[in-house]
């Protein structure tokens, strides 16, 4: 099965498409470089041409003519997924779903929109409407899509209230294109949303989205110092279990994360201040400040209503979330990071006994979220990098303790997951993607059903800029 | 300290004032039969006459007119509360907020009103103004008032999702009038707060409240039906954990009672069926529907949204809290309840021990709530009452097991709460009604400081009809 670039490059020519190497080389690559071990593997890696679909129409032609071509089809929004997401590991063509950025309909508590819609933009609309917003964004806001959220997401701002996205109800209805000789469209709901969200379109493209909303507030977004980590910990975690405070966002930060890595916060913070980033509806703050009155340990450094710092930190969320990675290897290069789940009424132990072990090593970084209605931390901690073995090392530590890793350095779902198959994905990719020509080598149990996961999964087919 | 009623209504004939007989007795009652226990002791109480102020300003003059002239005041909305809130031990002045009703303001999450407006009215206002509604409120809200409710209520439907009244954030701001020489009007947030909420009007009265609102959604009202009670028990809590489907009510009903209880249900349940009342919003129900389809023991017997019952039931949640007791002794009027706490991890053994001790005697109404970010069951059960001793021992009973009674047959605050001096309310009290005055024998640690709890207390000046 070779593919034929040129015949589909052909087909495709009256559609917007680009095909000189620095537009291509620009939209092949995400923010795999997070990961220096993701970053040794992929960093060559190439697509053969781009193609931004103006329409669903579009999409379906273009699937029809690279299946027919037998060219890998990689679909991206933003690119701003940091597990090599939007990759095209076997080069062809790269699906970029710019064009399709409309908001359709907007209704009480949700939302019709299409896939390239940046999740600000779409935020902004749904605001402007009715006064709603999604329920949760990944922190890349400003710059991601709904799709690529959808597609390469787990959670983020708005966990601490509303779980993930696989949680019953926080997606409503994907509408998704088969890549097939005669590619179908279809409506997907509730069990059968598992088969394609968070399975970086290997196995269908989201065409149209249906979204649940929340209101909008105009969110008070605060930093909290405290000099003891577990205090700054314990405040995070107890606000969330306030029922009564609206919260959507309620971050930690281990010292000297504040001081070292956010620039525009360091001045009122020093080596020794632990933080905690919180998003507290308006009209939650009386509440809010009640509850803070009991934990004198806790001073709010930063208002956004009412602070007078002399540069603005912008928006709370972006310290939060991976951009909390993104603004630590700005200033270290070196700094990468680990996804752990913590959660379990043991949290806080098994959190004290990584630092013990692994500070300042190991940095926390702990996100409040909600899983089956229980307040719990995800970590994603910042690792000062110095080896793939040590990397593991301190993976293998966490399991052990009894936390799980989400290994960001990897870039296949299973690896990036339970490392455990996933048969609803697989089964649809059997039947919606028959050759196998969707984001090729991000499934194992596509490429290597037998895969036993004791070292890192290395696609075979790699093709890297120069060797097509 | 002999109360001059005379002197009182001669200063007060100005306002609106109520002195006949018949109209005096009509507002001197409250939903107080609810327990066989205080209609034995309440039924004959009587106020001496109604003033019902139109203003803050009448308020004030009310209040001093009768400090000055040892009037006993007792504040009543609509007389809905259960525990004999709003009964006139003493007699004197019942203080009718009905007129002062106004929606004053409303803000994204907010609302500012007048203590006499009802509930269903308020929502009525908050929706038409900005798609908002209050995040919770008693089973009586087409009769209730927000005064009531807060001064009076502590949750209702809205707690599976907010917690209770008393919780942070779910009330924001009341402004009260104190009962002195020269009445102050005081603006009390934060931790002040708990002073005055759900203090029956003893320490000072309610002339403003700002409370906070969610999105009013056009909730779809649903009854399910199983064979098993712990079935039902299980959807209930099981739902409410589902981070990503937002509900509003989730009731559970032992069998018979939707047979025996709910006449326009009995016609699509059987005497073994056990039924669970819910309120989930529009945007949720693809994911409830989900959840549903892994729970092929649950039948949903009633939609709001697609239901084609010939007598439809009306609204679900007047089903629920206090209407499922009142709907029962409509029926067979020797029925009374018990409001039990269960939570923590072994609530469901709780409730197994407490169903195989006592049903039918005692049968399980079970409502979810949120409680310190965990959802709990507070129990409303049904009890067939035969004799006080007996409704003592079934009471000791939960007790002894571990589940905490705040028993609605007693018609002080503390014996209806913890059974322990509230040392805010009682604070507040000495400065803010220095006579003692205010909705005379409902406090107490007022009465009698050292009271003992070994068995009900009992109001010394009880004045009855003709006692006078």
């Amino acid at each position: 099965m070779t593919p034929n670039i040129a015949a589909a490059k052909a087909a495709l020519s009256h559609l917007d498409i680009e095909t000189s190497a620095a537009a291509v080389k620009a939209k092949s690559r995400d923010f795999f470089w997070y990961s220096p071990v993701l970053k040794a593997r992929l960093d060559n890696v190439m697509a053969d041409f781009v193609v931004s679909p103006r329409t669903e129409a579009d999409i379906i032609e273009i699937l029809k003519t690279c299946y027919t071509h037998d060219v890998p089809v990689t679909t991206r929004g933003s690119g701003t997924g940091n597990y090599g997401q939007a990759m095209p590991l076997a080069g062809g063509c790269i699906l970029h779903l710019r064009h399709m950025a409309e908001v359709k309909e907007v209704h009480p508590g949700r939302v019709i929109v299409e896939p390239g819609c940046l999740l600000k933009d779409l935020d902004a609309a749904c605001q402007a409407h009715s006064g709603q917003e999604i329920r949760m964004f990944s922190s890349t806001w400003a710059t991601a899509t709904i799709g690529g959220f959808i597609a390469g997401g787990s959670g983020g701002v708005g966990s601490c209230t509303w779980g993930s996205l696989r949680d019953l109800g926080n997606i409503i209805r994907l509408r998704v294109v088969t890549m097939e000789a005669e590619p179908r469209v279809l409506e997907l709901r509730g069990d059968d949303l598992a088969r394609v969200s968070h399975a970086y379109g290997t196995n269908g493209i989201i065409t149209e989205l249906e979204m649940p909303l929340a209101p909008a507030y105009d969110w008070v977004q605060m930093f909290v110092a405290t000099d003891d980590f577990y205090d700054a910990a314990a405040l995070a975690e107890d606000l969330a279990n306030e029922d009564g405070i609206l919260i959507k966002l309620a971050t930690v930060f281990e010292a000297p994360i504040a001081k070292d890595f956010f620039q525009r916060v360091a001045p009122y913070v020093t080596q020794d201040t632990h933080l905690v980033a919180l998003m507290v509806a308006p009209h939650s703050m009386d509440g809010f400040e009640t509850f803070l009155r009991r934990r004198p340990a806790a001073k709010v450094i930063y208002r956004s209503d009412t602070a007078e710092w002399a540069r603005k930190p912008g928006l709370v969320f972006e310290y939060g979330w991976n951009h909390t990675t993104l603004r630590a290897l700005k200033v270290d290069p070196s700094i990468t990071y680990l996804q752990v789940r913590y959660g379990g009424t043991a949290q806080i132990k098994l959190i004290e006994e990584m630092r013990d072990a692994l500070s300042p090593e190991v940095l926390q970084h702990l996100e409040v979220m909600r899983e089956a209605g229980k307040v719990v931390f995800a970590g994603l901690s910042l690792v000062k990098f110095t080896t793939e073995e040590r990397l593991d090392e301190i993976i293998r530590m966490h399991e052990e303790a009894g936390a799980m890793v989400f290994n960001p350095h990897r870039y296949t779902l299973e690896e990036g997951g339970r490392q455990t198959v996933d048969d609803r994905q697989l089964a649809f990719k059997k039947e919606a993607d028959p050759k196998g020509l969707l984001n090729p080598g991000k499934m194992i149990s596509w490429d290597v059903p037998d895969w036993d996961y004791t070292r890192m999964y290395s696609y075979a087919k790699i093709r890297e800029v120069g060797r097509s």
